[in-house]
């Protein structure tokens, strides 16, 4: 069974509290390992990443089979059923169509002493999305990375997937040619987050790599960043359900679990104002944990982490959520909207009872790369804006320059920059002497 | 003198290329030091940070005495000049103007299946600068750091300072209270980074961490991630000036040399389609050096790093400068603006002769916290949205659900994801039955 706690009790605050700062995680140190191997590829290129190939996937490859053909690809995908294809589809035009509307738009003006200022946004040049292998091998995740890149116009956009013992996801390839990926690799682990950093003969370096994995992965990629950019590491997932007592709770049951079953560290929470819907929800998840498949994985999580929290009113709820910072939070109150205004931090919002969490995994449209471990409070899930930069851009006039150059002077003397300084008044000089 | 490469060189492929990976930055390895002094601030509070500042500043601190008091800051700004004054209110407006522009939109609609779909951007609640003490204590990246929160929505803005034997410098403390700082800490070090990012018994924590800072607080910076946000971890500050035949050799010059000023591991390249202009500009760096205060500091940057390049045309220019992603770009060119539109990697660029460098580090608008070392091909400067966050937000209807749940089950079942499809499935079957 989770926890129960009650806002009302004396030690509401001090569990609370605890609950907040359990630590989920206990991450291997892995980072010798990483490094060395890290060494090898960008020492030995090619050669290193077959080596490490071989030795982790019980798979033989050369320079020539590094990549994933076009025609292997054709032949995976084409075993692929009609159910699960349309369904791909389905997520890859929704997802497409939600992230198209985050492409930011560029700026430009002309202020009152003359000067034009701006920014203007570009596409990351080229990315890398690492996509793990085997049971955590998502075909949802590849669109999900892959789709923001493609519409932020990433012209190069490649994929490493580790295919141990050489066998193929044919989902995942379908979701990479959904999402036009240009470039599939069949490699994995650190050597191939070196890879896509610093390039071999064979692959050529990115500048920007996402996509969840393994310990390994995870430290590779901090080792990475810097020569390229990264997007967050990824903690275990979470779920909080606010819940008025108008429930069904059984929803929410598997609601909970849809999360737990993810990962014994998953955390799955329940706020609730009515503490008798709390019971019967706790229980609905005993039932469902009896014949769940994962119920091994669901079961851990939700008696180590899970938590059932009854509160005398929605506004107590809303203020322990953005305490929490949920990666997932769904609303399944009677106004939801009205609810989430309340909300300050949280990766996702689902409102309303028809919207259970899972669909935001899949179908909704938003990104289901979210900020996870509390992060919420002070980033985002994955977008376009991941694989834009943008640059700034000021053009004075003479007359700009005459107005404001003289306090960019001061400032300079008073920084004691000096050439900072004489470049602006090296200008002003010769504008004095025109006039 | 620094090095001279032409395009036309047989050699210049290899020699750029060296150029581009020069490694100019040798950080200490701090990392057991700071790792140690995190742990004590965690452990003790206000009373290591109190022992910490005793030890490094020179300075007796009590808990009261930990922050600046309003009158402590009155009493200093009393003592800046007019002309200091008004410099610092002009760039904290026109950086306050310029910032205003990028607060992102919400946005929500509903899409064909009925389905409500959106985000929203909320701001990090509280927020702590790092600015470093001594003598690159500058009050302009105050400005750069603190108006994009306040204008990003943060509540509760904090700055740490250093004062090395308790001296306060006015200048920064004015440009706290033209930015709307809420608190003001007499601490540095990695013991300030803890100390925001842990919190204290006087020191509250806070979400995010940004600010410049030496070799320490980067290690801190790095070591309290993922507790909280973090800016990037910026490396030696770089200039790019790509000039044709009409310009005069002594404000680009001066242009380079602000950059070379700053620190002995700054880089300050010349992209010219005129040898003769390098020779020149080459000669007026020469002049200036003789008489320039910071002259031993920017003649070892320019002898160890800068670089005058000949190419045969302003596309072959842009090309380079594309793969440098400079920091800081110059396009003193008689058409500034078509050659911006062949800029694809850049932090900052400034349009023609009359934009020196220095007018963005003051008072241009756009920020002067920018990315380095070649990571403007995949980051951006500061801006507004270093300091908000989105949620995204999704509402099913019944109509909706039933368009589009029956896609998530199948996904979930081919990700062995049960509880996902059942989530899906249980509100499904409610609907079925009801038709």
């Amino acid at each position: 069974m989770p926890q129960f706690l009650d806002h009302a009790d004396a030690d509401f605050e001090t569990r609370f509290t605890a609950l907040l700062n359990a630590k989920r995680e206990d991450s291997p140190d892995v980072d010798a390992t990483v490094a060395d191997i890290i060494a090898q590829v960008r020492t030995h290129g090619d050669a290193a990443v077959i080596d490490l190939t071989a030795k982790f996937d019980r798979l033989t490859l050369t320079p020539a089979t590094l990549a994933i053909t076009d025609a292997e690809v054709d032949a995976a995908i084409a075993t692929v059923n009609a159910a699960d294809r349309a369904a791909l589809e389905l997520a890859a035009d929704r997802i497409r169509a939600y992230h198209a509307r985050q492409l930011p738009a560029d700026d430009s003006w002309t202020d009152d002493t003359g000067a034009t200022l701006g920014w203007r946004w570009t596409p990351v040049s080229a990315a890398g999305l690492y996509v793990p292998g085997g049971l955590a091998s998502y075909p949802s995740s590849v669109l999900m990375n892959a789709i923001p890149a493609k519409v932020a116009g990433v012209q190069r956009l490649a994929i490493t997937v580790p295919t141990p013992d050489g066998i193929l996801n044919p989902l995942v390839l379908l979701a990479a040619r959904l999402a036009g990926v240009d470039e599939i690799y069949r490699i994995g682990g650190a050597q191939a987050i070196a890879a896509l950093a610093y390039g071999t003969e064979t692959i050529p370096p990115v500048d920007k790599i996402t996509g969840p994995g393994n310990a390994f992965v995870a430290a590779a990629k901090r080792r990475v960043f810097g020569k390229v950019g990264i997007d967050m590491i990824a903690g275990p997932s979470e779920i909080l359900v606010i819940a008025d007592a108008d429930n069904d709770p059984d929803w929410i049951a598997l609601d909970l679990l849809s999360q737990a079953e993810h990962d014994e560290s998953a955390q799955s929470l329940l706020i609730t104002t009515d503490a008798a819907l709390g019971r019967k929800v706790a229980q609905a998840v005993e039932t469902h944990l009896q014949t769940l498949e994962r119920r091994a994985i669901a079961g851990a999580s939700w008696r180590d982490f899970g938590a059932v929290i009854t509160v005398p009113d929605l506004a107590t709820a809303a203020a322990l959520s953005n305490r929490i910072a949920p990666e997932h939070l769904e609303l399944m109150v009677a106004d939801p909207t009205k609810l989430s205004e309340q909300i300050t931090h949280a990766g996702a919002i689902f409102l309303g009872a028809w919207t259970p969490e899972a669909i935001g995994d899949y179908v909704g449209g938003p990104n289901h790369v979210l900020p996870t471990a509390r992060s919420a409070r002070f980033s985002s899930g994955l977008s376009v804006m991941d694989f834009v930069k943008r640059t700034t851009l000021a053009q004075m006039t003479p007359d700009a320059l005459r107005a404001i150059g003289p306090a960019a002077e001061t400032l300079a003397t008073s920084e004691s920059l000096q050439a900072h300084g004489l470049s602006v008044t090296a200008r002003l000089n010769k504008l004095n002497r025109k006039t």
